[in-house]
């Protein structure tokens, strides 16, 4: 029997000192305050503002909803966000992606302010995530793995660390920051060769490939920790579920962060604690 | 006996395009020209300045020397690099380092073009290199590795490779750049536990770990390639060496690079290319 990593009491630990740096900068009439900008009525999209609005306003972080008619033009669109950067009640901008085609995440990315990009989507920032500096934001998901890490007492330093994928948002920053805390990290994706093999001999394992239940049990050996980044739809079984087969590994593994109620129920917070860092730093 | 991957060939091999490309832009009345921007007169920088410039002038490409007194303010310095951002005449600057200790490299670093910065330190580069995309120019260094593998046909596609050093000019950038030829690349550092046992189940090693002759036989096993970044000063030999024990080692694996006259021959011409790179794009 594994332990398993929930998501609810590393959230409950973060909401707690959020909600005490809420209120020192509430002492100095600051009201740290997070911009969601949509374009379109994307469903994915409300749902997951709706849930980091929760989120938020649960510490006492206030929510600017800027929804964008579908049709917008590339040109109003980075006005808006020019106007985000130069708005000091603004503390943090979450661009909802992806947007319409015909627009340029590009453009918006060269744009915003790194001190706003509580998302981590910036060159300053993806840059600060490559060498290890914390003085931008880094990527949300890859921070959350961190703290459950962090938070159940999980060593890192001297520990092997495999990294099952190898995207821009989640692998290659997760690799970054098990590095950072002494780990030495293999980073494994699609051309790797006999995957089970490298995954089988880490200590911790990062399973971020995107591949519904596709890590199954000959993936793992017993005293690993497993963090499962990925959250699907089961065909079958019509439940959420992750890149890891939860019911064949969690009697193997030593401790398994589990889908859903794992590293996707702590993400929204971290997004909401950079939000509170952003105002910290103003 | 292993395969000795000597640099003098690459960099014959890159000069004959370079030489092309020289010419090609010549037809339009464009020198690619190299600034090197120099604070004081350190030896080895007037040193690693004299033989850049021997490099570039060998396939046409101009340098201008740039030669700022030791005593120089921050401000006066950060002049005379606006300056080269707005000249149309130069297409890379090479800003020589360490800086003299009172001057901010930082400052330079956030205020350079990243369209000139063929050296690759600024966030826009470092950002490029981590993205794996490649508008940017990385880091010479790992670039000139990357060549010698190229050059001699040595596949990383499935391949298992092993970074000795996590540094921000060498060890982290060679990573994601044979990631990106989709080897399964594996970090190591000081706080890596039982090195030997890692290195040894390499297919490529990367020895970027500034130790003069650390890796010894025990780290390698047969048909490895090994790629040795380290420059160093044997104190009993007196004589140029790497970080790897290369009378020990080249017995044992399938190919070898020397020191001297392995990657650090070939960094120079990887310099000299970004020069080209930045005229054809401008």
């Amino acid at each position: 029997m594994a332990q398993v990593l929930k998501g609810a009491p590393v959230v409950d630990a973060m909401n707690e000192r959020m909600v005490e740096a809420v209120a020192s900068l509430g002492k100095k009439g600051v009201v740290p305050t997070l911009a969601v900008l949509r374009v379109g009525d994307r469903a994915d999209q409300i749902s997951y503002e709706k849930g980091a609005t929760k989120r938020a306003e649960a510490v006492g972080v206030a929510v600017q909803h800027i929804a964008l008619p579908e049709e917008i033009s590339q040109i109003a669109l980075m006005a808006v966000v020019k106007g985000l950067n130069a708005d000091k009640g603004v503390h943090g901008v979450l661009m909802l992606h992806p947007l319409p085609e015909r627009l340029s995440e590009e453009e918006v990315r060269q744009v915003l302010d790194p001190a706003k990009d509580v998302d981590g989507i910036t060159d300053g920032s993806l840059a600060g995530v490559f060498s290890g500096l914390d003085e931008s934001f880094a990527p949300c998901t890859p921070t959350a793995c961190m703290e459950i890490l962090d938070h159940y007492g999980i060593e890192c330093q001297g520990k092997r660390a495999v990294v099952v994928g190898r995207s821009l948002v989640v692998g290659k920053p997760a690799a970054m920051m098990l590095m950072k805390k002494n780990a030495t990290v293999t980073v494994c994706h699609t051309k790797t060769v006999d995957l089970p093999s490298i995954t089988r001999e880490a200590d911790i394992v990062i399973a971020a490939a995107g591949q519904v239940e596709s890590l199954t049990a000959e993936y793992f050996s017993p005293g690993q920790t497993v963090i499962d980044v990925g959250i699907h739809m089961n065909a079958e079984t019509h439940k959420l579920c992750g890149d890891v087969k939860f019911d064949e590994v969690e009697p193997i593994v030593a401790a398994i962060s589990p889908v859903p109620g794992g590293v996707g129920s702590v993400t929204s917070s971290v997004l909401v604690r950079h939000v509170i860092e952003s105002a910290l730093r103003a």
